[in-house]
Protein backbone atom coordinates (compact mmCIF):
# COMPACT_ATOMS: atom_id res chain seq x y z
CA UNK A 1 0.00 0.00 0.00
CA UNK A 2 1.28 3.41 -1.15
CA UNK A 3 1.32 5.41 2.47
CA UNK A 4 -0.26 8.65 2.19
CA UNK A 5 0.91 12.06 3.39
CA UNK A 6 0.04 12.87 6.70
CA UNK A 7 0.02 16.57 8.59
CA UNK A 8 1.98 17.35 11.42
CA UNK A 9 -1.03 17.60 13.53
CA UNK A 10 -2.09 14.05 12.57
CA UNK A 11 0.79 12.71 14.24
CA UNK A 12 1.05 14.27 17.37
CA UNK A 13 -2.54 13.37 17.98
CA UNK A 14 -1.92 9.59 17.13
CA UNK A 15 -0.11 8.77 20.26
CA UNK A 16 -3.58 9.55 22.23
CA UNK A 17 -5.28 7.20 20.31
CA UNK A 18 -3.21 4.73 20.44
CA UNK A 19 -3.41 4.94 24.56
CA UNK A 20 -7.26 4.54 24.00
CA UNK A 21 -6.86 1.77 21.67
CA UNK A 22 -5.34 -0.02 23.47
CA UNK A 23 -7.02 0.57 27.06
CA UNK A 24 -10.08 -0.67 24.79
CA UNK A 25 -7.50 -3.84 23.66
CA UNK A 26 -6.95 -4.57 27.33
CA UNK A 27 -11.15 -4.41 27.89
CA UNK A 28 -11.80 -7.29 25.90
CA UNK A 29 -12.88 -4.92 22.68
CA UNK A 30 -12.82 -5.94 19.75
CA UNK A 31 -14.05 -2.73 17.82
CA UNK A 32 -13.51 0.71 18.05
CA UNK A 33 -15.89 3.46 16.68
CA UNK A 34 -14.24 6.39 15.76
CA UNK A 35 -17.47 8.45 17.25
CA UNK A 36 -16.58 6.69 20.48
CA UNK A 37 -13.19 7.85 20.55
CA UNK A 38 -13.72 11.30 19.43
CA UNK A 39 -16.09 11.62 22.29
CA UNK A 40 -14.32 9.88 24.95
CA UNK A 41 -10.98 12.40 23.77
CA UNK A 42 -13.20 15.54 24.15
CA UNK A 43 -12.34 15.60 20.08
CA UNK A 44 -13.97 16.91 17.04
CA UNK A 45 -15.27 13.08 15.63
CA UNK A 46 -14.90 14.76 11.57
CA UNK A 47 -11.09 15.09 12.30
CA UNK A 48 -11.01 11.89 14.28
CA UNK A 49 -12.21 9.36 11.35
CA UNK A 50 -9.57 11.99 9.04
CA UNK A 51 -6.96 11.40 11.29
CA UNK A 52 -7.81 7.72 11.87
CA UNK A 53 -7.94 7.54 7.57
CA UNK A 54 -4.62 8.73 7.15
CA UNK A 55 -2.70 5.39 9.36
CA UNK A 56 -4.32 3.31 6.73
CA UNK A 57 -6.75 1.58 9.36
CA UNK A 58 -9.89 0.45 7.20
CA UNK A 59 -12.84 0.63 9.45
CA UNK A 60 -15.72 -2.14 8.94
CA UNK A 61 -19.13 -0.58 8.70
CA UNK A 62 -20.89 -0.36 11.61
CA UNK A 63 -18.25 -1.99 13.65
CA UNK A 64 -15.91 1.01 13.71
CA UNK A 65 -11.93 -0.24 13.59
CA UNK A 66 -10.93 -3.76 14.28
CA UNK A 67 -9.15 -2.82 17.68
CA UNK A 68 -5.87 -4.98 17.38
CA UNK A 69 -5.68 -3.58 13.16
CA UNK A 70 -6.01 -0.26 14.31
CA UNK A 71 -3.18 -0.33 16.96
CA UNK A 72 -0.84 -1.89 14.31
CA UNK A 73 -1.86 0.77 11.60
CA UNK A 74 -0.79 3.83 14.34
CA UNK A 75 1.95 2.28 15.61
CA UNK A 76 3.63 1.19 12.43
CA UNK A 77 2.88 4.90 11.19
CA UNK A 78 4.48 6.46 14.65
CA UNK A 79 7.35 4.43 13.84
CA UNK A 80 7.02 2.39 17.08
CA UNK A 81 6.59 -0.87 16.02
CA UNK A 82 10.43 -1.60 16.78
CA UNK A 83 12.29 -0.20 19.83
CA UNK A 84 13.79 2.89 19.60
CA UNK A 85 17.15 3.01 21.10
CA UNK A 86 18.15 6.37 22.07
CA UNK A 87 21.09 8.30 24.14
CA UNK A 88 20.79 11.08 26.72
CA UNK A 89 23.05 13.81 27.10
CA UNK A 90 23.47 15.43 29.47
CA UNK A 91 22.93 13.90 33.16
CA UNK A 92 21.73 16.70 35.29
CA UNK A 93 18.60 17.68 37.01
CA UNK A 94 16.31 17.35 34.03
CA UNK A 95 18.24 14.46 32.95
CA UNK A 96 18.04 12.32 35.58
CA UNK A 97 14.61 13.06 35.89
CA UNK A 98 14.32 11.79 31.96
CA UNK A 99 15.96 8.33 32.65
CA UNK A 100 13.64 8.10 35.41
CA UNK A 101 10.43 8.08 33.37
CA UNK A 102 9.28 5.65 32.92
CA UNK A 103 6.77 6.18 30.23
CA UNK A 104 8.91 6.24 27.64
CA UNK A 105 8.56 2.27 27.55
CA UNK A 106 4.73 3.03 26.40
CA UNK A 107 5.96 4.45 23.35
CA UNK A 108 9.20 1.64 22.86
CA UNK A 109 11.91 4.12 23.49
CA UNK A 110 14.43 3.01 25.55
CA UNK A 111 17.75 5.35 26.56
CA UNK A 112 20.71 3.14 26.49
CA UNK A 113 23.12 5.28 27.13
CA UNK A 114 24.17 8.50 29.12
CA UNK A 115 27.05 11.14 28.33
CA UNK A 116 28.15 13.89 30.70
CA UNK A 117 31.55 16.04 31.46
CA UNK A 118 31.18 15.88 34.90
CA UNK A 119 33.72 12.91 36.83
CA UNK A 120 31.40 12.47 39.45
CA UNK A 121 28.68 10.58 37.49
CA UNK A 122 30.85 9.35 34.58
CA UNK A 123 31.41 5.39 35.15
CA UNK A 124 28.53 5.19 37.37
CA UNK A 125 24.88 4.14 36.53
CA UNK A 126 21.89 6.17 36.41
CA UNK A 127 18.62 4.61 37.17
CA UNK A 128 20.57 1.47 35.28
CA UNK A 129 21.71 4.09 32.99
CA UNK A 130 25.86 4.04 32.09
CA UNK A 131 26.71 7.62 32.20
CA UNK A 132 29.52 7.45 29.55
CA UNK A 133 32.25 10.69 28.82
CA UNK A 134 31.57 12.90 26.05
CA UNK A 135 34.28 11.51 24.26
CA UNK A 136 33.14 8.20 24.02
CA UNK A 137 29.81 9.07 22.04
CA UNK A 138 30.87 9.10 18.46
CA UNK A 139 32.47 4.89 19.11
CA UNK A 140 29.68 4.05 21.01
CA UNK A 141 26.80 5.14 18.79
CA UNK A 142 27.73 4.42 16.06
CA UNK A 143 28.70 0.74 17.46
CA UNK A 144 25.25 0.60 18.77
CA UNK A 145 23.79 2.20 15.77
CA UNK A 146 21.44 4.54 17.97
CA UNK A 147 19.56 7.27 15.97
CA UNK A 148 17.52 9.33 18.61
CA UNK A 149 19.26 11.97 20.85
CA UNK A 150 17.91 13.61 23.81
CA UNK A 151 19.81 16.95 24.96
CA UNK A 152 19.36 18.05 28.12
CA UNK A 153 22.66 20.00 28.48
CA UNK A 154 22.64 23.50 29.70
CA UNK A 155 22.09 25.90 27.03
CA UNK A 156 25.63 27.25 25.99
CA UNK A 157 26.36 23.64 25.09
CA UNK A 158 23.94 22.95 23.32
CA UNK A 159 24.52 23.87 20.05
CA UNK A 160 28.72 21.74 20.11
CA UNK A 161 26.75 18.65 21.81
CA UNK A 162 24.34 18.56 19.08
CA UNK A 163 27.07 18.75 16.30
CA UNK A 164 29.11 15.89 18.00
CA UNK A 165 25.86 13.60 18.63
CA UNK A 166 25.11 14.38 14.33
CA UNK A 167 28.64 13.56 14.05
CA UNK A 168 28.02 10.14 15.84
CA UNK A 169 25.15 9.69 13.51
CA UNK A 170 22.33 10.72 15.07
CA UNK A 171 19.37 11.75 13.08
CA UNK A 172 16.54 12.76 15.23
CA UNK A 173 17.43 15.25 18.38
CA UNK A 174 14.62 16.18 20.79
CA UNK A 175 16.42 19.28 22.44
CA UNK A 176 14.84 20.09 25.82
CA UNK A 177 17.42 23.01 25.83
CA UNK A 178 16.04 26.47 24.74
CA UNK A 179 18.57 26.73 22.53
CA UNK A 180 17.79 26.89 18.70
CA UNK A 181 20.09 24.39 17.02
CA UNK A 182 21.59 24.70 13.54
CA UNK A 183 21.18 21.49 11.91
CA UNK A 184 22.06 19.56 8.11
CA UNK A 185 18.76 18.96 6.54
CA UNK A 186 19.07 15.66 6.97
CA UNK A 187 18.59 15.66 11.24
CA UNK A 188 14.96 16.27 12.66
CA UNK A 189 14.60 18.45 15.90
CA UNK A 190 11.79 18.53 18.37
CA UNK A 191 12.04 21.07 21.31
CA UNK A 192 10.52 21.11 24.13
CA UNK A 193 10.74 23.89 26.33
CA UNK A 194 9.52 23.56 29.97
CA UNK A 195 10.84 27.02 30.87
CA UNK A 196 9.49 28.54 27.57
CA UNK A 197 5.74 26.64 28.41
CA UNK A 198 5.98 27.83 32.34
CA UNK A 199 6.76 31.46 30.93
CA UNK A 200 3.45 31.63 29.36
CA UNK A 201 1.26 29.98 32.08
CA UNK A 202 3.30 32.63 34.84
CA UNK A 203 3.17 35.42 32.58
CA UNK A 204 -0.79 35.07 31.61
CA UNK A 205 -1.68 34.52 35.63
CA UNK A 206 0.73 37.55 36.81
CA UNK A 207 -1.62 39.64 33.77
CA UNK A 208 -4.80 37.96 35.17
CA UNK A 209 -4.16 39.70 38.46
CA UNK A 210 -2.83 42.91 36.90
CA UNK A 211 -6.13 42.58 34.68
CA UNK A 212 -4.16 42.48 31.49
CA UNK A 213 -3.89 39.79 28.98
CA UNK A 214 -1.97 38.56 25.33
CA UNK A 215 -1.87 40.62 22.48
CA UNK A 216 -4.26 38.47 20.03
CA UNK A 217 -3.24 37.31 16.89
CA UNK A 218 0.34 38.48 16.16
CA UNK B 1 4.19 53.15 33.47
CA UNK B 2 1.52 51.45 31.19
CA UNK B 3 2.81 47.74 30.27
CA UNK B 4 2.66 47.00 26.41
CA UNK B 5 0.82 44.22 25.62
CA UNK B 6 3.11 41.17 24.51
CA UNK B 7 3.36 38.43 22.41
CA UNK B 8 2.98 34.80 22.91
CA UNK B 9 6.31 34.23 21.10
CA UNK B 10 7.83 36.78 22.96
CA UNK B 11 6.96 35.67 26.37
CA UNK B 12 8.22 32.34 25.49
CA UNK B 13 11.43 33.43 24.16
CA UNK B 14 12.29 35.18 27.56
CA UNK B 15 13.60 32.72 29.83
CA UNK B 16 16.32 32.25 27.16
CA UNK B 17 17.17 35.92 27.96
CA UNK B 18 16.72 35.76 31.77
CA UNK B 19 19.42 32.74 32.00
CA UNK B 20 21.73 34.79 29.59
CA UNK B 21 21.71 38.26 31.64
CA UNK B 22 21.96 35.86 34.94
CA UNK B 23 25.29 34.69 33.19
CA UNK B 24 26.34 37.59 32.10
CA UNK B 25 25.78 39.23 35.82
CA UNK B 26 27.63 36.42 37.58
CA UNK B 27 30.39 37.08 35.19
CA UNK B 28 30.37 40.72 36.31
CA UNK B 29 29.33 42.62 33.23
CA UNK B 30 27.29 45.90 33.76
CA UNK B 31 25.80 46.27 30.57
CA UNK B 32 24.59 44.13 27.63
CA UNK B 33 24.04 44.70 24.16
CA UNK B 34 21.00 42.95 22.32
CA UNK B 35 23.21 42.55 19.25
CA UNK B 36 25.52 40.80 21.50
CA UNK B 37 22.83 38.57 22.90
CA UNK B 38 21.55 37.60 19.54
CA UNK B 39 24.27 36.55 18.44
CA UNK B 40 24.90 34.48 20.98
CA UNK B 41 21.54 32.98 20.92
CA UNK B 42 21.76 32.58 17.17
CA UNK B 43 18.55 34.60 17.09
CA UNK B 44 17.80 38.06 14.47
CA UNK B 45 18.77 41.44 16.07
CA UNK B 46 16.16 43.29 14.87
CA UNK B 47 13.89 40.35 16.95
CA UNK B 48 15.50 40.27 20.12
CA UNK B 49 15.71 44.41 20.04
CA UNK B 50 12.14 44.38 19.81
CA UNK B 51 11.96 41.59 22.59
CA UNK B 52 13.56 43.48 24.85
CA UNK B 53 11.72 46.68 24.15
CA UNK B 54 8.64 44.90 25.39
CA UNK B 55 9.57 44.19 28.58
CA UNK B 56 9.98 47.79 29.40
CA UNK B 57 13.64 47.80 29.82
CA UNK B 58 15.24 51.23 28.64
CA UNK B 59 18.65 50.62 26.44
CA UNK B 60 21.34 52.94 27.14
CA UNK B 61 23.02 54.54 23.40
CA UNK B 62 26.49 52.59 22.50
CA UNK B 63 26.39 50.42 26.14
CA UNK B 64 23.24 48.40 25.60
CA UNK B 65 21.05 47.36 28.50
CA UNK B 66 21.75 47.57 32.20
CA UNK B 67 22.58 44.16 33.10
CA UNK B 68 20.43 44.36 36.20
CA UNK B 69 17.63 46.61 35.22
CA UNK B 70 17.27 43.97 32.23
CA UNK B 71 16.92 41.12 34.61
CA UNK B 72 14.20 42.68 36.82
CA UNK B 73 12.50 43.99 33.90
CA UNK B 74 12.26 40.35 32.14
CA UNK B 75 11.47 38.59 35.68
CA UNK B 76 8.29 41.11 36.49
CA UNK B 77 7.11 40.29 33.22
CA UNK B 78 6.80 37.34 33.46
CA UNK B 79 5.63 37.12 36.97
CA UNK B 80 8.59 35.57 38.45
CA UNK B 81 9.59 38.00 40.99
CA UNK B 82 7.74 36.29 43.56
CA UNK B 83 8.13 33.12 44.47
CA UNK B 84 5.28 30.99 42.33
CA UNK B 85 3.83 28.04 44.66
CA UNK B 86 2.44 25.12 42.76
CA UNK B 87 0.61 21.77 43.23
CA UNK B 88 1.28 18.89 41.60
CA UNK B 89 -1.52 16.18 40.89
CA UNK B 90 -0.30 12.49 40.16
CA UNK B 91 3.03 11.38 41.54
CA UNK B 92 3.52 9.03 38.94
CA UNK B 93 6.57 8.27 36.83
CA UNK B 94 5.94 11.60 35.26
CA UNK B 95 4.84 13.24 38.46
CA UNK B 96 8.03 12.27 40.31
CA UNK B 97 10.34 13.22 37.65
CA UNK B 98 8.70 16.57 37.88
CA UNK B 99 9.29 16.95 41.51
CA UNK B 100 12.74 15.83 41.56
CA UNK B 101 13.70 18.57 38.31
CA UNK B 102 15.60 21.08 40.35
CA UNK B 103 15.17 23.29 37.02
CA UNK B 104 11.91 24.96 38.67
CA UNK B 105 13.66 26.61 41.04
CA UNK B 106 15.24 29.11 38.02
CA UNK B 107 12.26 30.12 37.45
CA UNK B 108 10.82 31.13 40.98
CA UNK B 109 8.76 27.91 40.67
CA UNK B 110 8.35 25.96 44.24
CA UNK B 111 5.69 23.08 43.90
CA UNK B 112 4.58 22.62 48.08
CA UNK B 113 2.09 19.57 47.52
CA UNK B 114 1.38 16.50 45.70
CA UNK B 115 -1.63 14.37 45.51
CA UNK B 116 -2.31 10.88 44.14
CA UNK B 117 -5.17 8.50 44.77
CA UNK B 118 -2.56 5.59 45.54
CA UNK B 119 -2.57 4.37 49.38
CA UNK B 120 0.96 3.68 49.08
CA UNK B 121 2.17 7.02 48.43
CA UNK B 122 -0.40 9.25 50.58
CA UNK B 123 0.89 10.34 53.75
CA UNK B 124 4.62 9.81 52.62
CA UNK B 125 7.00 12.47 51.01
CA UNK B 126 8.36 12.88 47.27
CA UNK B 127 11.42 14.57 46.52
CA UNK B 128 10.77 16.39 50.08
CA UNK B 129 7.09 17.11 48.84
CA UNK B 130 3.86 15.36 51.00
CA UNK B 131 1.63 13.57 49.44
CA UNK B 132 -2.09 13.97 50.23
CA UNK B 133 -5.00 11.79 48.84
CA UNK B 134 -7.47 14.28 46.33
CA UNK B 135 -9.94 14.92 48.85
CA UNK B 136 -7.69 17.46 50.65
CA UNK B 137 -6.99 19.75 47.62
CA UNK B 138 -9.63 21.70 48.24
CA UNK B 139 -9.02 22.66 51.85
CA UNK B 140 -4.93 22.68 50.98
CA UNK B 141 -4.79 24.32 48.47
CA UNK B 142 -7.79 27.26 49.76
CA UNK B 143 -5.30 27.84 52.89
CA UNK B 144 -2.20 28.05 50.85
CA UNK B 145 -3.65 30.03 48.03
CA UNK B 146 -1.69 27.88 45.41
CA UNK B 147 -2.67 28.89 41.85
CA UNK B 148 -0.73 26.58 39.62
CA UNK B 149 -1.48 23.45 39.37
CA UNK B 150 0.68 20.42 37.50
CA UNK B 151 -1.43 17.60 36.30
CA UNK B 152 0.56 14.68 35.60
CA UNK B 153 -2.50 11.93 36.21
CA UNK B 154 -3.56 9.27 33.51
CA UNK B 155 -5.47 10.82 30.68
CA UNK B 156 -8.41 9.25 31.92
CA UNK B 157 -8.51 10.99 34.98
CA UNK B 158 -7.19 14.24 33.25
CA UNK B 159 -10.73 16.60 33.27
CA UNK B 160 -11.79 15.18 36.76
CA UNK B 161 -8.69 16.35 38.33
CA UNK B 162 -8.58 19.81 36.42
CA UNK B 163 -12.08 20.01 37.74
CA UNK B 164 -10.98 19.70 41.36
CA UNK B 165 -8.09 21.90 41.07
CA UNK B 166 -10.38 24.67 39.35
CA UNK B 167 -12.88 24.34 42.55
CA UNK B 168 -9.50 24.46 44.82
CA UNK B 169 -8.88 28.08 43.26
CA UNK B 170 -6.09 26.96 40.59
CA UNK B 171 -6.34 29.77 38.13
CA UNK B 172 -3.21 28.06 35.92
CA UNK B 173 -2.88 24.65 34.50
CA UNK B 174 0.61 23.12 33.19
CA UNK B 175 -1.32 20.03 31.38
CA UNK B 176 1.29 16.92 31.25
CA UNK B 177 -1.03 14.53 30.08
CA UNK B 178 -2.18 13.93 26.55
CA UNK B 179 -5.87 15.29 27.35
CA UNK B 180 -7.87 18.24 26.07
CA UNK B 181 -9.34 20.25 28.91
CA UNK B 182 -12.49 21.58 29.12
CA UNK B 183 -11.90 25.02 31.37
CA UNK B 184 -13.46 28.43 32.32
CA UNK B 185 -12.65 31.33 30.46
CA UNK B 186 -10.96 33.01 33.51
CA UNK B 187 -8.57 29.39 34.10
CA UNK B 188 -4.97 29.53 31.50
CA UNK B 189 -3.60 26.01 30.32
CA UNK B 190 -0.62 25.02 29.13
CA UNK B 191 0.08 22.03 27.69
CA UNK B 192 2.91 20.00 27.33
CA UNK B 193 2.42 16.54 25.72
CA UNK B 194 6.02 14.65 25.27
CA UNK B 195 3.89 11.80 23.53
CA UNK B 196 3.43 14.27 20.71
CA UNK B 197 6.90 15.04 20.55
CA UNK B 198 8.30 11.71 20.70
CA UNK B 199 5.45 10.50 18.21
CA UNK B 200 6.69 13.43 15.66
CA UNK B 201 10.53 12.92 15.89
CA UNK B 202 10.32 8.80 15.71
CA UNK B 203 7.78 9.35 12.61
CA UNK B 204 9.93 11.22 10.71
CA UNK B 205 12.55 8.84 11.50
CA UNK B 206 11.00 6.44 10.28
CA UNK B 207 9.53 8.41 7.15
CA UNK B 208 13.51 9.41 6.52
CA UNK B 209 14.38 5.34 6.44
CA UNK B 210 11.22 5.20 3.83
CA UNK B 211 12.34 7.90 2.03
CA UNK B 212 9.19 10.20 2.51
CA UNK B 213 8.71 13.24 4.20
CA UNK B 214 5.96 15.02 5.66
CA UNK B 215 3.26 16.76 3.69
CA UNK B 216 3.69 20.27 3.77
CA UNK B 217 1.69 23.15 4.92
CA UNK B 218 -1.29 21.26 6.35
Amino acid sequence: MKRRMISVQTVQRLPLYLSKVREAIAAGEEYISSAQLAKELNLDPVLMRKDLAMTGAIGVPRLGFQAIGLRDAITSCLGWENANEAIICGVGSLGQALLGYGGFRDHNLSIVLAFDTNPALIGKKKHGVPVHELEKMDALVRRLRVKIGILCVPAFAAQECADRMIASGIIGIWNFTPHKLNVPENVTVQRVDLAASLALLSHEIANRSRGESFKQGE
